[in-house]
């Protein structure tokens, strides 16, 4: 977490939510010293016995011994997992055998002083790759490390790297008539300096889901939250997304997705995840303006979540944004460049409620002075209609300003 | 063409080389008045009458007027044409049918001043897209335009956008004992503000070849050439390549690209299309470091040649090239987002003779300060090896600093 107040995302929240308990969770925060100057980077948390967990991670082949660990971990216990150990300013990414063995050292470690044994455990670590996590260092860190009910500002404070804000977003709902919480906290800011680790995200709930369950209804929300963020195009090694459900609500358990009672938990959950994924854009590094590009008329979704990607990660569509110049042609280039099926009689792009284009040329109601008007705002929407197709998607993006060059360019100097 | 000398590439070659005469062959420079200041925003070119042309296009979507002309021209002349006119300052992209009528009337004036006919035509634009071809400037600056011997460079600076030198490439070589001379011109700089155009090339040859045999050989030399640099991913819609062979050398007439007698051409055409390819990224918009990588050990040649790209365009390198830091750990990141087979154990990456990463792992040898050193070069070899395989790929880019984002964000103010 970057402290200095100036530094702050221009389109960071006015304040940190205040989000709902989970009843029997509990948290510590410490500091291993990953970093020199002094700042928590290490989050310990323990959720109750009757805990349900599923996870989405990174595709990235290179992965990480973290996400290696949570993958593994939830497969052999079928989604039982009630510890949770964060640390920031070491990826353990790229660390092969010797990163694995650290990572599992460090998970036992932390399971003894939860009284947990170490397959309950879950890891993530964000920071530097190609080198070994330093497990000695959390070792030391733990015994100072005394859980209590968990403080979601200084949880997310502790799991933050380059982010200038903290980020956690919270719903209450009802499942079958029992009153359920959620809360969660995420990590993001592009892939931070001097490299990877990104995003991560946590949030917990006390209903009383199967991990079946779970692991269904978070890969569908992270399709249309954080599968649909791009700030640089860049996946890291260490992405994750970690769902608990500690059951605590005493609601009588569900174990199917699909149930109908669970309507109101979905969407929920949804707004839970989008309100997360989209805080990681607003702090996108260098960001000034929060981007929402929606395609529709697009032969499936998919094709539309691809031309609304290339969208998203066009650097001159990025650049221009940054400039405030509605420079429509860079769309439509993005859009033609994507390389699946439009129709390019019916190509359309929309600037909040101003038409740019319309049906394959510039629209005849063209207004240059409202356009540029409406491109100083910091919140933009852009609408792209690429033919006929029932296919559609939304994507959130931010600008590219020379502070990302900043950034990630002049790390080292 | 910017001709303000302070702005010019730090990668520039130090002078326009001396190209070798193609006999017949004439060219005149005008001014259409596509641009406010002055300059020659114009280039008209008439090849002997039997000369064979071969194109190679844009696979954008959403296309340009010319390119679709120059597709269906040389489709339904089976490859013969002889005239060519090319315009800066207004791509004729994304404009309809009038763009289509607007290109057409340009040629027949064209044609007309060569004492050609239309279907003999090539065409080429290069610009702000959206904005219909005004033809009716063309169509006065073309009684001024006296075409004779062909002097590459000034061809090459009237087809420049925000290029900051001319580009220019020749060779000479000997099919079945004749002596045969190469020479062609292109532009481009990344995509152009305020927008697209982007990259266009014009080869000429003595050579006497089929229209199929030219068609065959661009094609198969673009792969390596210019379908392997990137400036900044964004493929614009009007990219052409175009390959004309005039015969005039007298040799007899070869009509498969497979004969063996053209080895020597091959080699020598090759050359100048990747000697043009390279002198585009060295103009890339913002360049200070051109960058070779080279993909080995991939599953095949694409697979390797998509790993290149997606390392070439990783906003995260680029960025982290501008700043000399050898952040070796973002190109691993790359490597595993490509969506390729790799062998995560023997992931190797290679800065110059230093070796980085090493199976999976950093170099044991790794040297912090040889690599600083070596990444304050102007030019920079990155070898990766992704695994045991045969495939193997090579792509150009340049690095992505400030400069980029003043010259794409800051256009209009």
């Amino acid at each position: 977490m970057n402290n200095d107040v100036s530094l702050v995302s221009p389109l960071a929240p006015a304040r940190f939510p205040s989000l709902p308990a989970i009843a029997g969770l509990e948290a510590a925060i410490g500091r291993a010293g990953f970093y020199k100057h002094e700042r928590p980077d290490l989050l310990l948390m323990r959720a109750p016995p009757e805990t349900q967990a599923a996870g989405v991670f990174t595709t990235n082949a290179v992965g990480s011994a973290p996400t290696d660990w949570c993958k593994r971990a939830l497969a052999e216990s079928k989604g039982r997992a009630r510890g949770l150990l964060v640390n920031a300013g070491c990826a353990n990414a790229f660390t092969g055998a010797d990163g694995d063995a650290a990572c599992k050292r460090s998970l036992e470690a932390a399971a003894t002083r939860l009284g947990l044994t170490p397959d309950e455990m879950m890891a993530a670590s964000t920071g530097v790759i190609g080198v070994v996590l330093d497990d000695s260092k959390i070792a030391r860190a733990l015994p100072a490390m005394e859980t209590g009910p968990v403080d979601w500002l200084t949880a997310a404070q502790a799991i933050g790297t380059t982010d200038t804000f903290p980020k956690g977003a919270g719903a209450a709902c009802e499942i079958g008539g029992t009153k359920i919480n959620i809360a969660g906290i995420a990590k993001g800011s592009g892939m931070i300096a001097p490299d990877m680790a990104t995003m991560l995200a946590f949030v917990f709930t006390d209903a009383a889901l199967s991990a079946a369950a779970l692991d269904t209804m978070l890969r569908e929300e992270c399709e249309t939250s954080f599968n649909s963020i791009t700030v640089d195009g860049d996946r890291s090694t260490n992405d994750c997304v970690l769902l608990f459900a500690t059951g605590a609500s005493k609601m009588p358990s569900i174990a199917d997705a699909k149930d109908d009672r669970l309507s109101g938990f979905r969407a929920s959950l949804s707004q839970v995840l989008a309100d997360l994924a989209i805080q990681i854009v607003r702090d996108g590094e260098g960001a000034t303006k929060l981007v929402t590009v929606s395609v529709s008329g697009a032969a499936s979704h998919a094709s539309a979540k691809k031309i609304a990607r290339t969208i998203c990660e066009s650097p001159l569509v990025k650049t221009a944004i940054a400039g405030e110049d509605a420079n429509w042609g860079r769309i439509v280039a993005a859009v033609g460049r994507a390389d699946e099926p439009i129709v390019r009689k019916q190509l359309s792009v929309r600037f909040g409620d101003l038409w740019a284009a319309k049906n394959g040329a510039v629209a005849p109601d063209y207004n240059e002075a409202a356009m540029s008007a409406y491109m100083k705002r910091p919140e933009l929407e852009i609408a792209v209609i690429v033919g006929p197709g029932e296919g559609r998607a939304r994507m959130f993006t931010c600008d590219l300003t020379k502070r990302y060059i900043e950034i990630n360019g002049d790390y080292r100097s």
